[in-house]
């Protein structure tokens, strides 16, 4: 049997506690072994099926003794990072949907889990459950990545498809956002890009193994984007995209993100709503793409889960 | 050092040779260890840079006693079974891109590499360098899949394209693919759609975890299609395509191949020229698409050689 801790209960982390109960069968069969959840860290208690494995005490978890996977999802830096660090450093593999964090520190907390001979893996930190970190890493190994781009955020998305679709307003759309629950009461972090930018800072890390540094990516967001804007591009044949995009400039990793007219013949301008996609553009392969719901409980909690799957199937 | 075989020198086995080459550092710098080929079967001498590695005797690869993995690109049923199942029973791990092998003996293969604590590994052999073999493995681990989908013969859709954009007949269409080597000779294979079918049923097998049989998938291609059938698809606002399609119905996994009307607002719908699409619906994950050049010397090579890079990263 195999134990894991789930940091933070929100959306993710009870995405994930879901999944690993209502999907048990294919977990099990996968690992060859039970994989439970035994711990749960909550910021304040609350009426739940899982009270019985709560706890408001991070150093239950760090010095339980049977924990050997720890799944963070409270997002934010802190108490993340440190958390993060000491789990790592006390030989506990750690899965995380924090892109905020692994944009921020991944590089010191991958050198903390190589130093421990532990994991440190984030497939639900980019594009909800859309594999794309897995399959950068591995399936693309033996490639030369010269260009990585695409639509990272489903809340901009979806303002922009609903302002396209229905001549609303950025206003509008973004109020209809928040009424479904795509966008938060601060939107700041979707809307001006900021998000992108984490997803966008990940992915180039991946592809050309050197970090840009959230610094040095200028960010443009959408919210200085009106109806009238949306409409000319349209009339023009385009539609207007948030891009986030790495490239190798000068034998330099660059990244940028962006409103862009995306023309109607490219794959990119038909990723409507709260989807995602991401092109991938290597040197033998051409070009391929990702595409799907690129957020939510359902598709982060997938990618978690796979995560924790690898970790506990390459338990001997 | 690692070195591998490569069994069958026509365009993919070469495409792996050039790209072992090519992206030498790429590939030493993801295994940590140089990456050669030592030696290559070919039918018959030819003028080569590789020609000092040649061998016609298959003996000379499975007695080396210097080879770790093989990569068997000869394509069709035999010899190839018979080499790869002694390569596996000798301990040495098999990658390949030979769909007819592994949708017809891919279980016993399996089942033999697993008896020998080596890999069989075959990503090369379903959409050329789109990762989908990996992804339904790992990525998606904790889902249920329900249904897979796709385009996934680049000839059939390369034929279907010109006919649509040009207004070609099916022969012409055909003949215009062959002339860009696009189409074999003999088309059979594509036009029929048994390459479909022997993909569809690969792909079902990972899904679902069971073989369905070829025989057991109903299958049809495309060479009674008309021009006027497409124009009167488009009038409806569909496009027609060739689709592969794999699910499950009343708990029995089933699959088809045949030529379906598909309508303009699926993404499916603008896949067009040789690409290939590959649509997964899985729970709680929903649905994703995995897009890219679905065939061609460097795209297979590139799928080819990721494999070669996971087995030689696993050697301590």
């Amino acid at each position: 049997m195999i134990n894991f801790a789930i940091l933070g209960f929100g959306v993710v982390g009870s995405g994930v506690y879901e999944l690993s109960l209502n999907n048990k069968e294919t977990v099990t069969k996968k690992v060859g072994k039970d994989v439970n959840v035994s711990r749960i860290l909550v910021r304040s208690d609350k009426e739940h099926d899982a009270k019985h494995l709560f706890t408001k005490d991070f150093t239950d978890i760090l010095n339980d003794g049977n924990i050997q996977v720890a799944v963070e999802t409270m997002g934010g830096l802190e108490p993340a990072f440190t958390y993060t660090k000491s789990l790592l450093e006390a030989g506990i593999h750690v899965v995380t949907s924090n892109k905020e964090l692994v944009a921020t520190h991944g590089k010191e907390l991958q050198e903390a889990a190589t130093l421990a001979g532990v994991s440190y893996l984030y497939e639900g930190s980019v594009g909800g459950g859309i594999p794309i970190i897995r399959p950068l890493q591995n399936c693309l190994a033996a490639n030369e990545i010269t260009e990585v781009f695409g639509i990272l955020n489903g809340t901009t998305n979806y303002i922009l498809t609903q302002m396209k679709e229905h001549g609303l307003s950025f206003e509008k759309a973004l109020k209809s956002a928040q009424e479904l629950g795509y966008a938060e009461s601060d939107p700041t972090a979707d809307i001006e890009g900021f998000d992108t930018q984490r997803k966008i800072s990940i992915l180039a890390s991946l592809a050309f193994g050197e970090d840009i540094g959230l610094e040095n990516i200028p960010t443009t967001g959408i919210s200085a984007l009106t109806l009238k804007d949306l409409e000319s591009a349209e009339a023009e044949g385009s539609s207007i995209k948030l891009v986030g995009r790495a490239w190798i400039e000068n034998g330099q990793p660059k990244a940028s993100v962006e409103p862009v007219k995306v023309p109607k013949s490219s794959p990119l301008s038909t990723v409507s709503s709260v989807n995602n996609a991401i092109v991938v553009r290597a040197n033998p392969l051409g070009e391929v793409m990702f595409y799907g719901q690129g957020a939510g409980k359902e598709p982060t909690a997938s990618a978690v889960m796979a995560d924790v799957i690898s970790v506990a199937a390459s338990f001997t």
